[in-house]
């Protein structure tokens, strides 16, 4: 299977050199390609795909074949659209970005998006260093108002700044607004933040926010169901939103006017059975409004990362990161499993210092410390990282078991 | 029965000229001394007055006889502070100040303090034109903190304006911050308010809101629990409180801090089985936090006065104004009687008009007009009130027949 992800000349970061990877490359050209012919959240694709499988689909496309339950207009706009697609140079240009396609099947599929059910996507282009699927396992959206006030950039940096530090992943849409502040309250606390756009992960829209979602790519993930290059456009928007509320426990509406897309993204949280979250403010503040309005419906009111923790977190949310790691080590990524391996026994360093023992990259080296995070295996004080108390344990048994010359089986 | 109220001099605006009073004099007297000797809410005196009479509470306190239940010092201070209440006296001087001694059993007497149970006011102290009752008949209350911001005083005002334009009732503590804004927040919409105080009702408490005090006095009604001339204390305030929460619908909270007196008057009004409402705020403002604290357990999200009503009003809430008058007309006060006849058949009048037809002082009639609103009979346009429809129609019948001679029952 040809390499999927990594820069030219340094060592492969892909996810797919893994032998477990079970979908085959014809099926992740296909689907590929689909992300270019249909729009998202497409009902009857999403049928097609499960009667048909995407293989059989793609082909009916590419040979000008009816496909059942499709009328002559949507047929001949995908027909059209399919011609543009390149699956094999897209998915080597989404690796030149660091980045990859997935589709559902891939361990880095995150399952809650079936949830969506028809509506799933057809798969997601991802950019970022971390796995999508140890991003999303502990997210939380916080969503809100494009033109929202001074109050909202500062709830909204803040809240998501508190959730990183307390080791949740924030997943927004990197408009304006309320979202741009919550990636960049998260990005400021150096922790882990899902960017979902509505155009291609090689664009950025909006353009002025094109250094925010660089350094999103960079420290964090991208997710678009858009194949490279597309556009935004206003339907693009409101599915867009319903992934974000799929990927996470729950969607906080920091401000919202009466009829913000940012409610559309709570409904859809709703209806899959997420938590719904909002922020309240002055009264006199019509952008307070639509939280308002949430708040007496059916949304549960927060001040502060400890209360959507409390509602979203796990029973005795601590309790998981005293036990140690939920995943045995041996299912690590090789690259997770180097940079635990590099971590002393009972002294706390920086990603920094772990860079240079482990000639990776420091972005790299951070990335896969937050995913060791997430699975529970470190922790985080301030700058500086250190293994969970059971994972210390292990560690010394390794260390002493290398230094031996013995093989320790966990 | 001697005349309990009205201004020497002018026509007896008292209540308690109706011989269907049945309330004693000297059951009056017991009640009002007693208001002296025990502080407001004192269930053992409660029982007592329910087991053994007023009457002979009173007596057995005069004659230094021991109380059962009554231990020894809080039975000394009793005797001692009764030695001080001329109630005969008390009663004449509130009458002065245009007020009256409310005991159970009057026709104004609140029925829905008897909610309190034991803890009910011995009686209470009223000044003002209007009946209690009546303007307690639709009241919420709306309090929060004293040390509050410009937010909380915008707030407070506003929700209480648009309350008095609905025709509601706002009653509050008369204290700095929101209660003070509330009041005032009625009084500019010439509407109805109850403030109830934690000293005499011939004190001004703070002394800052001396003319505000002086305003509801003459616009609206002030309560007590205190004799005339007491002052008040940090537990009078909190009985205070459980007055506001028992006299109403529903309490909204505006502003008010984690430790807020205010929260207390919310928790009374729960406990009631009143509706308990807040206001929310900026999260980053230690002055909501309280009410977000209440909204997060028991209190709902109100941001209107249309949002207050939907919740305390009743079903369909406009639909006792479109059905007319709830009670009838020959168990008016005599006062509000006259004000009902001389309203024309069609045309809508301002109080002013009317107290120059009726030779009644303008306030008089402004405060009979808002017990006939109350009631059904008048709806307020602007300035001007008017005839509800089912009224205009026996109106009509009864200015023809006045004219033919003819009487008319209804």
């Amino acid at each position: 299977m040809p390499a999927q992800g990594g820069v030219a000349g340094e060592p492969d970061t892909s996810r797919h050199e893994d032998p477990a990877e079970s979908v085959l490359l014809a099926e992740r050209c296909a689907r590929a390609a689909l992300t270019r012919a249909a729009e998202p959240g497409d009902v009857r694709l999403g049928q097609l795909l499960a009667e048909q499988g995407a293989q059989w689909v793609y082909g009916a496309l590419c040979e000008g074949r009816p496909l059942p339950g499709v009328g002559e207009r949507r047929l001949s706009t995908w027909q059209t659209r399919i011609e543009e697609a390149r699956p094999e140079e897209e998915l080597a240009e989404v690796a030149a970005l660091g980045g990859r396609f997935l589709c559902p099947g891939d361990r880095e599929w995150p399952v809650q998006l079936d949830d969506l059910g028809e509506a799933r996507p057809v798969g997601l282009w991802v950019r970022g260093r971390c796995s999508l699927r140890f991003a999303a396992l502990r997210s939380a959206a916080v969503v809100g108002a494009r033109a929202c006030s001074g109050y909202g950039l500062q709830v909204a940096a803040q809240l998501s700044a508190e959730l990183a530090d307390r080791g949740w992943c924030v997943t927004s849409g990197a408009a304006f607004g309320v979202d741009g502040a919550a990636h960049r309250g998260v990005l400021a606390a150096e922790g882990l933040t899902i960017g979902v756009l509505a155009c291609g992960v090689d664009r950025a829209y909006p353009a002025s926010n094109g250094e925010l979602i660089a350094r999103i790519a960079e420290r964090g993930v991208l997710v678009a169901e858009l194949p490279l290059g597309a556009h935004p456009t206003r339907s693009r928007f409101l599915e867009r939103n319903r992934l974000i509320a799929a990927l996470t426990r729950g969607t906080v509406v920091v401000e919202a006017q009466v009829r913000s897309g940012s409610l559309v993204t709570a409904r859809r949280a709703a209806e899959l059975g997420r938590y719904v979250m909002g922020v309240p403010g002055p009264v006199t503040s019509q952008l307070s409004a639509g939280v308002h309005r949430l708040l007496r419906e059916e949304g549960e009111l927060v001040t502060s990362a400890a209360e959507v923790i409390e509602l979203i977190g796990d029973i005795g949310e601590l309790a998981p990161r005293q036990e140690g790691a939920v995943l045995p080590r041996d299912l690590l990524h090789p690259r997770c499993r180097e940079v635990l391996e590099a971590l002393p026994a009972r002294t706390a360093v920086t990603a920094l210092s772990l860079s240079r023992r482990l000639r990776m990259v420091e972005p790299e080296v951070h990335a896969r410390l937050l995913e060791l995070g997430t699975l529970g295996f470190v922790e985080r004080q301030g700058g500086h990282w250190q293994l969970t108390r059971t994972c210390e344990d292990h560690q010394r048994v390794t260390e002493r078991s290398l230094n031996c010359g013995d093989s320790v089986k966990r």
